[in-house]
C-alpha cells in the first residue's frame, strides 16, 4: 500500500477510530486500528467487540492495500507530525512508514488477516432518523439514571424504545429513572438495551453535528450513522422491567413546585461538600421542606457542621417536608437547561418527579423520577 | 468575631493560603486556615511547615476576632456561595457560621491557640527587589534541572545565588544542569538552597503579576513578598557542589550549532513515542548527527520500530555524532521561548550546552548542561 493524505484528514480518521480500540490487553489485534486504501479513499476500522467503529477519508492512492496499525502509538504519532501531505507506505504486510517533510517513521505492524470482520450494516427491523440536537440531549438527560451497578447487567444501559414517530429512552439504577423523548422519522417499532459506553461514545461523536443521524436497529446490533461515521454496537440481553408501571398517574401528585434550577443546585452542593468532609462514601441526605413560598434545603453531619438555604418557590397544593440523595437531586438538575423546573410529590415517602419547566405551548420531553430515603427523626 | 467581606476577597484570601496547607494528616491543626479580623482587615495563615503563606484583605470587622477553620472545606464552601457580601460570625470559639444571602451554614472549627506561630519578618542578611517577569522566567527554566532523587536532599532544591546586583539560580540532577541569571536590585551576597515545591508555588503567584517583587533571606529562611501575599520558605541545608567547576571553558567548544527549536523538539517527541510503546521506564535514547547543513536525529526500539528526522542547521566547526536522554533535550527546548537554540559541543563524550539564540546585541540568561549517553555502537 502507499497513499499519499492530508495530516489533517488522517489525524481526523486515527481519532475517530481509536475511540474503539480495545485498551484491554486480551486480544493483541484488538489493540490496533485497521487501514485499507483503495479508490481515493483510506478507511479506518476499529472494534473492541462491544463497540465497531468505521470511517473514511480522501486520500490519493498509489497502491491500494491493507495493513493494522498499533492504535494508541499510530494515534499519538500523527499527532506530532507536520501539517503536510502524508505518505503512508508499506513494503511488507506487517510494517508501515509514515513520512512527512523531514521526518520518516517505521512501525511494526500487525497481520490484517488476523483483524475481525466488521458487523455488516444490513437492514433492521427498526430504521429512521433523529436530529442530532435531539439525540444529544436525549442522552445526555437520560444517562444520569445509568447504574452503575455490574451484577444488573440491563440497568447499566439505556433502554432504546421506538414507537409511533418517537422514540423514548430509559435508565433507572432503582432509586430514580431518568426517561427522555424525541421525534423518531422512521418505520418499525420495538426496544433495544444499549451499553452505556457506547451512547457516550454516540454521544462524543455528536458534538457540533447538526445534521440528521440515522439508526438502523437489527436482532444484534445496532448501527449510528453520524456524518461518515459508522458506529455499531452489541445490544445488552434480557427483559427491561415496565418502567411505566412506576410512573405516578397524574392524579397521584399532592403539589406542583416550580423551583429555580440554580438556586436549589446552590444548596444542594453545599449540602454535598458537607458531607464529602465527613465520608467520601456515605449518601448525602438533604432534607427538603416546602412551605408556600419557601423552600428550606438542610443537612446535618455531626461534629462536621450543617448547612441550610432558603428561597422563595412557587407552590400549589399540599405543603410537605421529605429527604432525598443530595447527588441525585444534583443530578438532574444539572442536565436541565431551563431556569426553572417543576417538581411533583406523591407524598413524603413515595416517588416525585422532576421535570423542566416550559412555557405554555411547551412539550417537555424529559422526566426523572426519585425515591426519598427515609430518615430517622 | 463577626464580619462582612466581599465574596471575592474572601475567595481570593482563602484560595491563596489554601496553598500552604497541609494534606498530609499529621497535625490536624496544619490542615487548616488560621483567620484573624482586625481593623477593617480579614488575615489569612497556613502552613505545612516548609511554606507559610499570610494574605490579608479588607473587610468590615463588627467584632475582632481569630478563629481556625478546615481549610479544605471553607475553600471549596466559598467558591459556591452566593456573588454577594458574605458573614462570618463565630459564636463560639469553635464555631463559625457562614452566611450569603439565602444560605446559613455552621462548620466546626479548630482551636486557633493550637495554631503554629508563624515565621516573623525580620530582616535579613540578604535583600533586594527582583521583577516579577524575570523571576518567573527564571524558576520555570531552571526548574528542570530539578533531581527526583529524594537522598540527596540538595538536588531536590533550587540553588539561589546572590552576586552583585545579580540573582542566579541552578539546579541539577547530575546529568544536567540548569543556569539562570536575572538583575537583583539589593544589598548582600550569598546562596541558599530552596525546596522545589517553594518555587513552584512562588511561579505559580507570580502569574499576571507586573510588579516588582521583594526577597529577604536570613540565616533560616526565605521570604517572598509578591502584592499582598508573604510566602515564606525554609532553606534546604547543605552544601551544593561547585558548579562552576562542570561549566566547560570556551576554548572546549569544537562547535557552534545553531537550530530551529521546534524541528528539534518535534523529532525528539516522534523519539520519546516510539520509546513509550515499548516500555514506559526506560531512557529514551536519540542519536544526533551533525553534519554541516544538516541535523538527523533518529531512534530504534527493536520489534516497535524506528524514526528519524532531518531539517538543515547552521554549524560553525566539527561535524560530530553523539547520543542523549530524549527527554532530557525535550525539557530544555519547551521552557526555551526564542524559535532558534545554539547547541555547543565539546566532544561526542563530553558535556554540550545548549542556550536560547538572542540576536547580537542581546544577552542570553539561560544555560542548560547536558551529558551524553553512552550507547552500544
Amino acid at each position: 500500500m502507499k497513499i499519499i493524505c492530508r495530516k489533517e484528514d488522517l489525524l481526523y480518521g486515527v481519532q475517530t477510530a481509536s475511540r474503539a480500540v480495545s485498551s484491554k490487553n486480551e486480544l493483541p489485534i484488538l489493540s490496533g486500528i485497521y487501514l485499507k486504501a483503495e479508490n481515493n479513499s483510506l478507511t479506518f476500522k476499529a472494534t473492541d467487540q462491544e463497540i465497531a467503529i468505521e470511517v473514511s477519508v480522501f486520500c490519493e492512492v498509489e497502491e491500494a492495500g491493507e495493513i493494522v496499525v498499533p492504535g494508541r502509538y499510530f494515534n499519538d504519532l500523527v499527532k506530532i507530525l507536520s501539517d503536510v501531505p502524508i505518505i503512508l507506505e508499506s513494503y511488507q504486510p506487517e510494517q508501515l512508514i509514515v513520512k512527512d517533510n523531514s521526518s520518516e517513521t517505521l512501525i511494526r505492524c500487525l497481520d490484517p488477516a488476523d483483524f475481525p470482520a466488521m458487523p455488516q450494516n444490513t437492514s433492521g427491523e427498526i430504521s429512521g432518523k433523529i436530529s442530532a440536537k435531539a439525540l444529544r440531549k436525549l442522552i445526555k438527560q437520560v444517562s444520569i439514571g445509568i447504574s452503575n451497578d455490574e451484577v444488573r447487567q440491563i440497568f447499566s444501559g439505556i433502554l432504546v424504545e421506538i414507537e409511533k414517530n418517537q422514540v423514548n429512552m430509559i435508565a433507572t439504577d432503582t432509586h430514580r429513572l431518568a426517561l427522555g423523548s424525541a421525534v423518531f422519522a422512521g418505520d418499525g417499532q420495538g426496544m433495544v438495551i444499549l451499553p452505556s459506553r457506547t451512547m457516550q461514545e454516540v454521544l462524543r461523536m455528536l458534538a457540533g453535528v447538526e445534521e440528521l443521524i440515522e439508526i438502523i436497529i437489527s436482532k444484534n446490533q445496532v448501527y449510528f450513522k453520524i456524518l461518515n461515521i459508522i458506529l455499531t454496537t452489541r445490544i445488552i440481553s434480557g427483559q427491561y422491567p415496565p418502567y411505566r408501571q412506576v410512573l405516578p398517574a397524574q392524579n397521584l401528585f399532592k403539589n406542583n413546585i416550580v423551583i429555580n434550577r440554580q438556586k436549589m443546585l446552590a444548596a444542594l452542593e453545599k449540602g454535598l461538600l458537607l458531607n464529602r468532609e465527613a465520608s467520601r462514601n456515605k449518601t448525602s441526605i438533604m432534607t427538603l421542606k416546602f412551605s408556600e413560598n419557601n423552600l428550606n434545603l438542610s443537612a446535618v453531619v455531626p461534629d462536621i457542621g450543617r448547612t441550610k438555604d432558603d428561597f422563595a418557590i412557587n407552590l400549589e397544593g399540599e405543603e410537605m417536608q421529605s429527604s432525598y440523595n443530595a447527588r441525585y437531586l444534583a443530578d438532574a438538575l444539572k442536565v436541565i437547561d431551563e431556569d426553572e423546573i417543576l417538581m411533583k410529590m406523591t407524598g413524603p415517602t413515595t416517588p416525585a418527579i422532576i421535570e423542566p419547566l416550559v412555557d405554555e405551548e411547551g412539550i417537555s420531553n424529559f422526566l426523572y423520577l426519585i425515591l426519598p430515603v427515609r430518615t430517622i427523626n
